[in-house]
Formats: C-alpha cells, structure tokens, sequence
C-alpha cells in the first residue's frame, strides 16, 4: 500500500527516477530454479526501444540490464531479484525552467502538492514513462514462467489516431505483428498509423491509440473473487503505466448494447475441452478464468508533451501563465506501450498462477 | 490477497451468500468518533432496492441490516464494524437442476472448477448479485466520513441498451437524478430506457448499460503512484460488481482519437484556485487527484440468466446439453448498481484519505 | 494493516466485543472441501472454558457457536466462514466507575487516548481476554487442516506462580495432561499450582505463569525468511494474547548461557528421516521448519484485574486516585490460554502449509 | 507475505547475497522531507563493523553505502530509496566443501529443501548475518525520523556467556555504553565478557548472549490491536535477525513469577504527564505505547560456525558424516547485533508512527 510493490506472492517493487542514477526493480517471490540471464531480460527490455525514428524520444539510451541478485549459477534461488539499468544519457537542464509551471497533463502538479515540493522533477522523476522499464524487467521474469506453464501473452496496436485495425484472426495477428513498426498486426493499417504519426509530428502534437492484449492457454481458475478479480487485478496493473485512462475486457463497454442473449457466451466441447461459442466475457467469468484466451483492451491517451503553446499556472506567484515544453518526445507512444502491458498482465497471472497453486515454490526450467 | 477483503487503512470484508443465513461484512480500519446508526446504513440500503417493478427480480427481501460490532453509545469505537442482512426470502429449489449445468455468462463453470464442486451454487452463492449489499452497508461508511471532509459521491444510469442521456449539467444532473426509476437524470432518455426494459422483459431477455460516477471536492494528493494509482484501486473495486467488463476514466477510450493538444487539461486559477478548462484526466493525474471532480465510467453486462433456451454443458457426462434458466430475475440491473459503484468509489477514496493524512485516527462528526 | 486481520493466505479478522451483541471471527483462504460443522468448532471452544471453581471469572458463557457463512452440505466452500457467539451473560454497570480510572496493567488508558475516549470499556472491550474465543473459533479450523496433513499442535501449562513441571516425555505429557485442571502434565506440580491459587484467591490477588506449545510433524519448510520467519510469525500472532509478555523458541533465552558446541543441534540420520541430536533450535533454522518438533514457550502475566487497592489517576480532573476492582476474575488464565496458543500456533501453520503448496486450495477430508 | 519486506506503510524490503554483488534494500513509503545523504546512513553502517580484533570474521568489507534513488537535492522526495552496499572482500572456495553437508545450526539444511538445491549457498546466502546490514541502512533512515519527532531508540549488551551486566541507570548506560568493545555499559562486566570472548575464541567454540533494547518519549498510541500488536511487530521484526531465539517485553518471562499486585504498573502524575510508578509492561499495554519507555530483550544465540568436529549428514549419500567448519568466523556476535536490533525497533516503531498518523507525508527536517 506504500505504492511502489504490485502481486501479492510474485511481488513486484519499482524504484528509481528518470534522471537520477538508475531504474531498479525487486522481484520477490520468483520461485527457485527458473533459467534467468542477463540476455533473457535484455530480449524483452529491447522491444520498449523507440521502434521507428519517426516517433523516437530524442533520449537513446542503451538500456542494458544488470542482475544485482536472486540468480546463481543461471537460475533463480528463491531469492529476491534486483535489476537495474544505469540511466546515463539525459539532460535535466530543461527541466528547471518548468519546475514550478506544470505540464497540462503531466503529473507535476499533482506530484508538486503530494510531495510539498521534494518530488525529482528531472525529466518528470517517478511519473515519466521511463520507469515503465522496471515493469518491463520484471515482466521478463514473469513471460520465462509463464511459457514454462505454456502459457503465452500477446499485445499488439489495434487503434492510433482514430485508425482501428481490421478484425484479424489469431494466427495472422501473430504472423505479422513484428513486421510493423507500429506494433499492428494490419499492415495496411500500421501504414496509414505511421503516416499520421509523421504528419502530427510536424505539427508538434501528439497522438493516442489502444493496445489489445491476449493470454493465451491460461487454464481455468485463475483469479480471487470477491475483489481480487482477474478483471480487476488486470486493471489495476495497467493503470501503472502512466498514459492509461480506460481498460476493457471481452466486449468491454459494447456490452452496454447487447442483450444477455447476445452476450452471453453459450458451452460447447471441442476436442473433449469444454469452451464457449463466443468470447465476450473476455475469458474471465466471476473474476475466474474460464480457458478461453484472456482478452482486454487498453486506451492510452496522447503524450502530454507537446510543442505547442498552453497554459499552465506559475505555483510560487499562483498566477496564469503560458508554457512551451522543450526537448524532443515521443509522438506516439503507443507501440511502446505494447511490451509494457504485456508485462503487466503477465506479472499479474503469475501472481495468481502462484496462488492458485499452478506454479509451485520450485520450477523445473528446461526450456531453452 | 485471499479476494475478500479490499482498502489498506479502510479495509471491507465482505461474506455470506446469496442463499446462506446472511450477508455481511466487516469494516477494520473505520476511524473512532464517527456517528453511525442502523438508520444510516438503512438508508444507503434501500437505494439498492429493485426500484420498479418492471425490472425486479422476484424476491423481496427486506435487507434489514443488524449491526453486530464496532458502535458504542451511536459512535464508532475504532474496533472493527461488523454489518449482517439476514436472509429471509429464497428458493433454492430451481438450483439444484443447473447444479451441473452451467448458466452461460454466470460463474457456475469456473467456480465449480475452482472449488473442486464445494462451491454453494444456491442462488449463484458468492458470485450472486447480492453480495454487493455487502459493499453498499461498507459504502454508506464511507460515504459518511467522506461527507465530514466534503467529498460526494454521485452516479447515475448513462445509458442502458444503447440509449445515452444527453449532456447535462451538474447541477441538473443532482436535480432529476431521483426522479427517474432507472436512476438517469435525463428524464427523456429514463422513459426510454424503461419502455425498453419492459419490450425486453416480455422477451424472456436483458439488457446492460453504462454508469457514470463522480466524486466531487476531493483534495489535491489522493493516490499512491506507482501501482496504487487512483484509477487503479477505483477500478479494481469496481470490478468486484459481477456484471461490469469496462471502466474508464475522463475522456476514457475517447483519448485514443484525441491529440495532446486536445487531451491536455490546461491550468487557469479560479477563485484562488488552481483548476484546468477540461476534465479529460478525469481528476487523476499521475494516479494522484488533481482537485477537479473525479469522473469514471462503468460498463454493465446485460444479466446472464435469461429464460431464453441456451447450450451448456452436463458437468457430469461431459456432454453438450441446453438449458432454461427458471425463476425470475432482472432484466436490467443498471439502477441497482448505481449506489454499488458510489460504494466502491467511496469506500477507495476513505482508504486513500486515510492513507494522505486527510481522515484522522479519530473524528469529530457533528453533522446530523 | 488495520490490526484485527492475521495470515495472508489463511487470513482471520476477528471482530466483537466483550460485552457487545458477539464474539466474532471471518476467515479467508480456508480451503474447499474441509468438514466443518459447528460441533467440531465448539469441541474446541469448550477447551477454553474455565476449568475449575477455583480459578473461575464469574461469567457463565454458553458460548456457543454459530456459523454464519462458508459451509455448505457440511463441507467448507473456498468462501469465507463467518462464525460467532453471541453474548448472554454480562453485566456492565461495574464498568460506569472506571470509565475515567483506568485499572493499572489493563489497556484502559492506552485505548482511552488512542480512540479519542471513543472506546467501548464496557468488560474492556476489544481488550478482553474474551476475544481469544474469536482465536479459538479460527484455531479449530486450522487445527482440523493441520490434522489432514498429519500435524498436530499442543500445549500445557509449564509453570504457574513459580511452580514448573519436571521433564517429561511427550508420550506422558500427552498422557497426563487432560487429567490436570490447571493442564499441567506434571499432576504433582498440577496439585501444587491449584492449592497456589487457591491461595492468592484469598488475597485478592492473580498468578502468571509459562505456556510451552509443540508442533509436531512439521514438514520441513515451512517459513519464508527473511522477515517472514515462522519465529517472527508465531511469535506476532502470540501476542494477540492479552498477558503475553515473552516468546521463546528451542532453547529461548538460554542460548545466552550455552556455547556454540553446545547449542548447534548436530545431524543424524533415524529410519531413513535427516534429524537432530539435540532441538536447541526448537524446530527452526533461518526461520524455516527443519521436521523437528516446533517447540515455544509463552509467558503469561498474572490477569491486572485484581481486588487489592491500586493508584490510579482521574484521567478528566488529571489528578491521582485510587481504585479498587470490582466484580470477580479469573486468578490465573494460564489454563485457559492453552487452547488459545495452540490455536494461533496453529492458525500461522496453515497459514505457511498454503504458502508453500503443501495444503492445496481444495482438501479431501476423509477424517471423522 | 513474499517473506523480504516488512513494514506496511513504511515498507522495507531487503536483497543481495553474502557473495552476491551486492547488499540492498528499498524504503517504500518514507516521508519526503527528510535530509538524507551517503554519510548519514554510513554513520550507523559503522556500528556494525566487528568492534574489536578478539571476536571479529576474517572478512573486512568496508561496507560503503551507495544510494540509489528516492533523494533529490539532499532531502527524500517520498519515492522509493534503494541503497546498496557493494560486495568486495569475500572468498566463496570454502563453501563447496560444505554444499550437500549442512552445518548444524545454521540454515544450510533447511534451505536446500526449501528452494530444491538452488539456493545460494556461498557464505550462507540469504541466511548469512551480512543480511543485516540492509537492515541498518533502512534502521538509519527510521531512526533520523523518528529524532525529528524526539524518539530515541538504544540498546546494549546486557548479557554474554552468562556475565550480566550490572542494574544501571539510564544516564550512565548511555554515558558508558560506547566505551566498551562488547558495548555494555557496565564496563567492569564488559571487561569479563572480552576475557571470555578470548577464551572460548581458542576453544574454536563460539557465544551467545542477551542484548536490551528501549525506545524513549515514544508517545501513547502506537500499535493496532489485536493482532498488529506494538510487541508483535517488534518481536517478528527481531525474529529476521538470524541468531534470534527469543524475545520479552518489560518484566519478561519474569511476569510467570509475579502476582498481579506486584506486576500491575501504577499509575501516578509527574510534571503533569501521566506515567506508571513501574514498568513491568515495557511500556506496552493492550498492544499499544503507554507512553513509558518501551523495554525489550532479545536471546542471541552463539553463532554456529565453530571450528570443532561436528556431525552432519550427507544430503546426496543420505548417510552420516562429520564437519569442520573452516575459515574463520565470529565468536559472538552480540555487540554486533546492537545496531541492528535499534534498526529493526526503529523500522516498526516508524511504520507505526505513520500509521498513527504521528508521521506525516511529508516532514519538516530542520535537523543537523
């Protein structure tokens, strides 16, 4: 409740600012005996990399992990985990000049007044989507124990800019999801997302989309009712990262327009397994997971730094005043959002995967 | 993280199932000093209420709460509150035939693969829709400390099997709110709503919706970055409500088709204040409220037992099967939620006042 | 956090006061599928009765227990069990004098101050030893589990008044120990505690003593270090025991007097089974179960509640006073914590069997 | 629950190895506000530091602190703080002798079937005392808190290998307890335990020993019944210290001797502030600071690296076996202990403070 830790048998605890010394997580609860690497972190930290220069911050930072503890001779020993990367490239100086005139939009305000002050502002501190790396490392973890149980998540780009991907199936999404700089399986899509993109760059503005998530395989039981749901610990996670306003599941806020004999998914068996004609419970029923794959779906809103001219309100004089952000940022940071929830929903179904009893205390990892 | 319990400092546990001796709850963590009454969670109670007959469910309870603990001399004492409905009117008979036959859209199937079978399916047991009274007698505290401090908590039916209301204001929002038995302010669109309720009743079908819910006058500093965000917690409690699929916040999915220099809340000072020209952040900025009024919106799935005839499976044998669900239940059940979802919005924001420092360990309540 | 719930996966909140409308205890996590009804709850519950006229409170109980939720066809659900007692024979009028006054050794002035005077000191409460009928109400059902899986707590009266047992085998403690109303093995020294207080009794005055609790047949495992120690976690739970004052395991305080040769227990190996020489460490290394008997002892103050003249203070004038005690009570509790330390040794064993995957979500209890 | 944090509002959380890279720890929930800087906590990392060549380990690290995060400007900014302590000095060769023969006393044997074999064996792992020096880095972050609110924590050897110091008056325990090596205050019996020290160092033997420990002007309130008790949290807080056998409060297991008219602490009014004529109760009543000061002591055992022969077992061979244990250690690690065991009554006696709401969000540090 202190904030900063998510899970509650596979734990997670983030620290670190975006310009102080480093970004850094504890992982605690990891069972013993998962094969875990430096390199194995590396893999999925490189998908959160600025994937097009049409949308790149101007920060480049190299991003390489390091294992502080938990790992012993390749595998984990049931020990906490620490990671952290080094922050090395940035440069605060044009944060001063905003220090106490804050972003529409960012969290300086809120953080201002929470913190008397004492927030690190550089480069917005504890708010800016840098720290999304932490939830990224600790996602790693989170996939390499998953797959063990043959359990898969899956993100891509399904909007941006009011552009929506066409409904694709399963295969073809993931045939060609990493083909697109954008992260959309839809090509023809991804093309027209990136021309947007261009065009609001040169205008100095910024664009928002939605991120659709899948897991897959995740067997039946996962997920505590009353209140620790699999909906609402799903929900709860991804409204960490920073630029998140709404999350659905299933037929989400459709449901509003269906009868109960529209929505309701009917059973049926196939191949022996009992599954539903349709899916628009999500894959979740009662907070539990029924076996179908797990579907929600994510509205990320525009970066708040833009360009352009707004106004803000000087906090020492508490008068109005106007601001123009300075420094290169991200366009659209959509498509690297896609790994980042992926990480979350995977952090969360092990925490649940641990507790209902699927993941023991000790894995066997012979994966390679 | 055993799923009944929700709140750090302000923490609800509920119990009980639909058709078991009663439904309660406990309230650990409630501050000394507050006055509290039988009358004033009764009051809270009763807005919970099938409010019209045309889309009630055939029982009749009288959800009488009995107050077992944590009052002395009509104050709150700092023990735990204990709150029970004793339950009266059911019948359990019409449950023994779907025991092994799954409802569609209920949680019958994972429960009972969960539970190994010894999950009480009477009445949908734990996973019934009445379990949420448990929630609405912690809300009524909750909503009492918050009225010490000044902070409200409205909603109200935006729409109901696609009929919106149109756009109002605050002011006419609080006006017509009560005067609409589908708890929708626009009292155009409430008749609308309600002829549609009655046209799908004689269907044997149901309908979902969407609520809206404000909170008003909360502080600037609510809200524990980075994972114990505000729209964090608020959504994961909303999620403990059986039919919502979505929530979202501010211009909710709408961010996904706005650029930053729409989406940006710009800041001006009014009356002395700080406040920003929109509300697309919804109050929370950073996962931490920004003093405008906190603003989220809930999808409800349409009802799961329906009397249409559905395919399900026999547990048992393994084997597709259909089923008609009997009995009498709701057609619609987005009024009755409406004093649900301000419970689980209140009773997130007393833990995170608590947790800020707002509400001390001991009250000093002289309101009436 | 809020103090009244304990365990995080077997998790009890206990609730109600001494002189309130009940006794009351919510557990969440109780596997499914454990037979439980209410005679098995109150076959413990008796244990905690007064054992002899002696030592007697004048408080004649029933107690008994009600179970209000979590059981279904006589097995448990997976839902939380809710189960109290409701108060019958109390008198509160003697309590109306000390309001102010508060009663040396009791938590009369700490719960005035830290509640705001908003307190119920009715019988003291929260801060009755009655409470611990909540405990044993919890400790039954982990008792009951521990029994599936072959573990099994037990307690005895090690020391009243000065007076210890002599070293017995557990073959004779088991033996003797229900044939002692003080539930002292040693029926020697049994004798002499009884006439010892009978004595005091005539002073007016109250007796501690020592409690030594064993667990046996551990698995070797149990605990999660480094905070979460199955020593720091009983030990905690202990002192929910109003007259704790002291925890030891194994050896306890005299480790200060033993050398390292003399303390380390050495290995050996007996039917196949890795065991020690010695148990010094009382069943625990690094916090984690080693398969040697847990073995704790509890100090147990004498009850503060006695009939001598005390000084006191006038907690609203501010100014010295005296008190004497009205009402009859217990001389020495030591019996009757018996059963309650058993159950809260027992209640932090469940607790740590499901975190460690050796009780699973859903039992089979084929037990009588 | 994970086992590596403690505290609920001002949670630590510890990491590293013994021959990892490094000795960590997060601060989640500190007030920001605070001045905090490298020296600050290296102040209190040096009290650690074996204090005399007779009872010192071989292994001279210089244990320098590097923080991490959660620090701006010289003050905390209520982000997290990880702190690290690099690892140098160590020589891990000695340890693969030993890694399937466990050495009595120690964890190695539990530890190896709890985490399956994977488990960091090298210098004890996560079961070394090195452990504690994360927690000394957190205690100096709460003991500097706890300063601005007037609260002192202290402790010192009370008691090693059967010499016990002399009844002393506070004054003169905190006038002489940093001249002795062995940190008693009677400096006479420091003396003989230093001569007993060098002694049992030749034997290849090893010493236990009693350390006490107060907290000064902490005010009434503090802890939350029942369960989150100010005893229990302390006490479950020592247990983490790994040589930690047992733990009492004021008049201890001595209370099993007392009647309740000797062990009831009077009350009486001295410059117009209540206090008890004694202090049996350790200045802890119902769970909760009475607003004397808080008395605990704590049963250290001899460590159990000795360089005697000693019997273990082949965990592979399952067969018996005997073990010298090689390099060298320390002879007693009372002294040691000290400073860590003021950290850990610091830690709760903060999280508490907070939760109390004495500790606000964000503090006013005016301090040197």
């Amino acid at each position: 409740m202190t904030g900063n830790s998510i899970g509650d048998l596979f734990k997670v605890t983030s620290f670190g600012e975006s310009h102080g010394k480093c970004i850094g997580v504890v992982i605690d609860g990891c069972p013993a005996g998962l094969k875990l690497s430096e390199e194995i972190i590396q893999n999925e930290l490189d998908k959160r990399k600025p994937v097009h220069e049409n949308f790149s911050t101007s920060r480049r930072e190299e991003d390489k992990v390091e294992i502080l503890s938990g790992i012993f001779n390749g595998y984990t020993t049931g020990a906490p985990i620490c990671m952290i990367i080094w922050n090395k490239d940035f440069d605060s100086t044009t944060y001063e000049s905003i220090k106490f005139t804050p972003r529409p939009g960012h969290a300086d305000y809120t953080a201002y007044i929470k913190y008397g002050g004492f927030n690190d502002y550089r480069g917005g501190g504890r708010f800016s989507g840098r720290i999304t790396a932490s939830f990224v490392m600790a996602g790693a973890v989170a996939k390499r124990i998953l797959r063990l149980f043959n359990i898969e998540v899956l993100a891509y780009t399904l909007e941006i800019g009011g552009i929506r991907m066409k409904q694709m199936d399963l295969d073809e999404v993931i045939e060609y999801v990493e083909k697109s700089p954008v992260r959309c399986p839809d090509l023809e899509a991804s093309e027209k997302m990136l021309k947007m993109i261009e065009n609001v760059k040169c205008e100095g503005d910024s664009l928002g989309g939605v991120v659709e998530c899948l897991a897959l395989n995740v067997p039946v039981g996962l997920g505590t009712p009353v209140f620790d749901t699999l909906e609402g610990d799903i929900s709860k996670a991804l409204y960490a990262i920073p630029a998140v306003k709404g999350v659905e599941f299933g037929a989400g806020f459709n449901v509003a327009k269906l009868k109960g004999s529209e929505n309701n998914d009917q059973y049926t068996i196939k191949d022996g397994k009992i599954i539903t004609l349709t899916n628009n419970s999500g894959g979740i029923l009662g907070g539990i997971s029924n076996g179908m794959p797990i579907v929600c779906r994510v509205a990320i809103k525009p970066p708040s730094s833009i360009s352009k001219k707004q106004f803000s309100i000087d906090l020492i004089k508490m008068e109005k005043t106007t601001l123009i952000v300075k420094g290169k940022h991200d366009v659209c940071i959509v498509p690297r959002a896609v790994p980042v929830i992926e990480s979350m929903v995977a952090i969360i179904l092990v925490d649940h995967a641990i507790k209902t009893g699927i993941v023991p205390k000790v894995v066997k990892d012979v994966m390679e």
